[in-house]
């Protein structure tokens, strides 16, 4: 059988400028190789309403998969979702699973839930929501499309998110721990614990934030009272 | 007057793969960025005759330039030169022109120019050749569409070869000298060099070849007898 193919659409103004060098395709092509996905096309086009949905209905129905980065942000420019509920002839609005999340988020963290950030809580009416266990606001799937963030530490948590789904594996839960570290601090322990706990995934996703080192670590598997369980050791290590 | 447009099309399995990150895209969109030409859209495609056909045809009725990298070289799988043709529903042969520069080219090298080898001078009917100042096999355009090589070095110089011609100014005339030294041995005096003919355009594209390092030097200028004065002290100081 001849393995499934997949595409990228890469959504957003700072790659075409050279402003940034691409990081998610880069990514994303080895993600693929390694599962046995072939990575067909790929396409970037500017913050640009019918570029963006023209190249979504040609991939998806060209391709198996399809993955898209960038434009899911909360400003004016992250039209990513509108297009995509547009190129599905799908409604959208704020939605009351997203916004809950965004909800809980804002208030552990001391912050606002307004305007800006409550269009990250825009979802297609029809689409099922994408684990961030990075920063919380959440991708979607619908139909054969993948909608991600375009932050190379959002992106790679939500693409392992969601690649077990597709090659067949059970889908995976998760728990994740924000740790005010550098990751140099956290190494060492971190490689223990995931050797200790092989039959999981643990990942770590490195942030810096008003001068502050941080990450996110991240917890895989698919049963829950496992991963509850290496969730609690986790915040004994790192939660003093 | 809005920007003119353009786009680019890589052609080839490496940045697909994942066993390669794309450096020729991020050249390109800072080079157009520079002088004021808008890059809309980036494709990237495996070496697969319809999807390099329909996305040359797509991209070259909707934009004003279109650049292609990859999939020129002596290969059994470079079909570059092919599918533009019959994109553009142009004949396509070996062409004399093309043949004499590479048969210069091997016999200045003692190589033969082999049958891989003369395939890199299989170029479409109407195409005017672009020239590759490091390592002869050209480029070629045709209509609005640039087809120029996926390895980096040849493709900036390329680029370098045709940019000037889309903004206005007057072709760029030049002549490149083979030295083989290490770009560290030869920086100093080319940065004299280059101060001292201020109106020409001096560029060093760096090789390493059998475990010994070498760079070709390429001047470009609008004045024949200034380019030919140039490259004579260049001789003068490299060749020794």
């Amino acid at each position: 059988m001849p393995n499934p193919t997949a595409a990228m659409l890469v959504i957003g103004d700072e790659i075409l400028s050279g402003r940034t060098r691409d990081a998610n395709m880069h990514h994303l092509a080895g993600q693929l190789t390694a599962v046995g996905i072939d990575l067909r096309e790929v396409r970037i086009v500017s913050d640009d309403a019918p570029a963006i949905i023209a190249a979504v209905r040609a991939m998806s129905a060209r391709f198996d998969h399809v993955f898209t980065s960038g434009g899911i942000g909360p400003t004016h420019d992250d039209i990513t979702a509108d297009c995509i509920a547009e190129a599905f002839d799908d409604s959208i609005d704020v939605r009351d699973d997203a916004r809950a999340l965004l909800q809980a988020h804002y208030e552990r963290s001391g912050q606002e839930l307004n305007t800006a950030r409550l269009r990250m809580a825009r979802i297609p009416a029809t689409a099922t929501l994408i684990d961030n266990p990075v920063s919380t606001a959440p991708g979607f799937a619908i139909g054969n499309v993948y909608v991600m963030a375009g932050v190379p530490a959002v992106f790679q948590a939500m693409v392992a998110s969601v690649l077990p789904g597709l090659t067949g594996g059970a889908p995976l839960l998760s728990r994740s721990l924000r740790v005010m570290r550098g990751e140099g601090d956290i190494a060492g322990p971190l490689g223990i614990f995931a050797a200790d706990h092989a039959d999981l995934s643990v990942g770590s996703y490195p942030f810096q934030k008003d001068g502050i080192y941080g990450a996110n670590l991240v917890i895989r598997g698919q049963d829950q009272e496992r991963v509850d369980a290496a969730f609690a050791t986790l915040e004994q290590l790192f939660v003093s």
